[in-house]
């Protein structure tokens, strides 16, 4: 018996937990206070967050999740906080470099105060950067001041200048603006082309209450898989809004990245916009040089963890911007068994597609990063 | 040159639009007057709904919506009402038998008296039944009185008796009602194995106000695109509700069609009920005996009209049970030319998946419709 040798990929979806201290280490207290903040329960059941000077109480759960395997997240990932740790972790499941999303990002859409957040952001971004620079095979996503369109192009030139090449969108902006789709998000479409910064959107980022754990969508029977389900559709939402408001069509350089959210809807989207643009002609506005589906299949990527069809949506349905993803270190993802599932889904693929999914779509959006070892 | 020979083709998706006078000659005029109607105000530029005693004003589009070629839906199909017209329209186009959607039946959601509606439903598919009789090619779904479960459970008797072979449902269920995923649908689900009644899900019948155009989710630029993708997410929840409630565990006789919304959602909402199902485990109420993917691959089918995608939905990823359907009447659909999108959707297609999607699974689901002709 040989040992099979590794397939090592890049992971389109992977995260850092920021230090808890993070603001307070880094802001005046005074602001720091005002930045989202968790306090537990000394019994562990509940927690309070505190978001400028507002307080919401959430009932914990009472066990944590764990998959199939009966492992937590806790059990999972010893790396996640810790550079050194995670590339030992990385190298074990033979995963290199990796796109990686904020986690305390996931609280700021309940922030109402521009400057607040522009401030705060900042903060996440310099530790960001930092942690970026402890290994080439670490892009980060730039966390975004969403709370105004100014803020937000001033912090990507900011970021793209510090050695950022992906900023962070979460699939809709604060409720107190317009959707993606709307004009208003023009500077920031061309402040993103211009620097080729990657448009990283994470699933999952709807605009909630703090108050509400975000995701519950359904409730009784099946509930969680419902909700599992039901996540991926922001990332189709943000998808279809920059391409039917012509906002690709007018920035043909910039590429957005839908991470996580799997990669087999994107073939069904763009048929179903192309079905939709042309069935109801007379009522779609902007019309485009091309058909929906032509910017979909060129500047949209998406990354998926374990879905056998996403091979096929490239090698069959012809979308060659299939990302693979390991999304470490949530529980969603492969740590423990990242090879064999690299190994299922690429068993019978042809190594052109194995090669473009587990590398290539993503060296093509990041081609400072350096190349996979030879296995 | 030599004509190209008809591809002969079932459709998983039709509708027929009933008589406007239907409850007036069918029901005591007090009850009739209660039933959904419209009245069309002189400079047709407003309608009235009357709803059991209430009314709601809408806005009617200034100009009908036209497709790419510019024909509205009147301009398109003009055996949309009548049934000889209808055949000869059939014949034309190369469809041969067809699942039939009520039209009426959209606004019946707005409906909250359960004895009316049962009144209403049972007026409704007395009509049906007699256009199903006017040909073997037609296959009319019942109209269901969702109000009451035991009212239901009797209209599905009543009309299998009838000789109905399918019975419509919405994507979801009166807002009074728990969702589909709830145990108190379950007497539905036994009586639709018992009988053998396909559960035909049409998309874009969420329920909503009478008052408001349903699907109007999302404006501004791309608004018409993207209202038009929306309207697929209901058919791919309510099918992710009856695999992970059990319901498809407990009655492996029962079988769903999700007409209009496409198929190459299935294979994708497979894998991600996957993911769900393995790596949120704890948290999964019930478990299943096999993976969700497992119910869908061989319980639930689907119809597209146009999607090329939908294709190696089957040929690539494994769908056997993918639909096509023509949508007829309505503008979202293949009328005038039906033969020019077969030919596309299958100039490369094996035969046997050719076979299988334009015919063999719509057979499967409705075996006593006769075989399409030989072309």
């Amino acid at each position: 018996m040989t040992t099979p040798s590794l397939i090592w990929a890049n992971s389109g979806d992977s995260h850092v937990l920021e230090p808890q201290d993070l603001f307070f280490e880094r802001m005046p207290r005074a602001l720091a206070e005002r930045m989202p903040r968790s306090v537990k329960d000394p019994d562990g059941r509940w927690e309070t967050l505190h978001i400028d000077g507002n307080s919401w109480r959430r009932r914990l759960p009472t066990r944590p999740l764990t998959d199939e395997t009966g492992l937590s997240q806790q059990d999972k990932a010893p790396g996640a906080w810790d550079p050194e740790l995670r590339l030992k972790d990385l190298d074990g499941e033979g995963i290199w470099a990796e796109l990686i999303f904020p986690s305390i990002s996931m609280w700021t859409s309940s922030l109402t105060d521009p400057e607040l957040l522009r401030t705060g952001v900042s903060v996440i971004n310099d530790w960001a950067l930092e942690f970026q620079q402890r290994s080439p095979r670490f892009v980060c996503t730039a966390h975004l001041p969403l709370l105004s369109v100014e803020d937000t192009v001033a912090e990507i030139r900011r970021t793209h200048e510090m050695g950022f090449r992906a900023a962070f969108f979460p699939v809709e902006p604060p409720p107190s603006l317009p959707k993606f789709n709307h004009d208003v998000w023009e500077p920031v479409w061309d402040v993103l082309e211009e620097t080729g910064m990657v448009m990283a959107v994470h699933i999952g980022t709807e605009a909630h209450d703090a108050g509400v754990i975000n995701g519950q969508y359904h409730r009784g029977p099946g509930g969680a898989v419902l909700n599992y389900f039901e996540t991926s559709f922001g990332g189709q939402r943000i998808t279809a809004q920059m391409i039917t408001s012509g906002a690709l069509e007018r920035h043909p350089g910039l590429r957005v990245m839908v991470s996580e959210g799997g990669a087999t809807w994107g073939p069904f989207l763009a048929d179903r916009m192309d079905e939709g643009y042309r069935q109801h002609w007379s009522a779609v506005r902007p019309k485009l040089a091309k058909l929906p589906s032509e910017y979909l299949f060129t500047q949209v990527y998406a990354s998926f963890q374990h879905d056998g069809s996403a091979v096929a949506a490239m090698s069959a349905m012809g979308w060659r911007n299939v990302c693979w993803g390991s999304d470490y270190p949530h529980i969603e993802g492969t740590f423990g068994h990242t090879q064999s599932t690299l190994r299922g889904l690429f068993a019978n693929a042809d190594p052109a597609v194995r090669e473009r999914i587990t590398v290539g779509a993503f060296a093509e959006l990041f081609p400072h990063v350096p190349p996979v070892p030879v296995a």
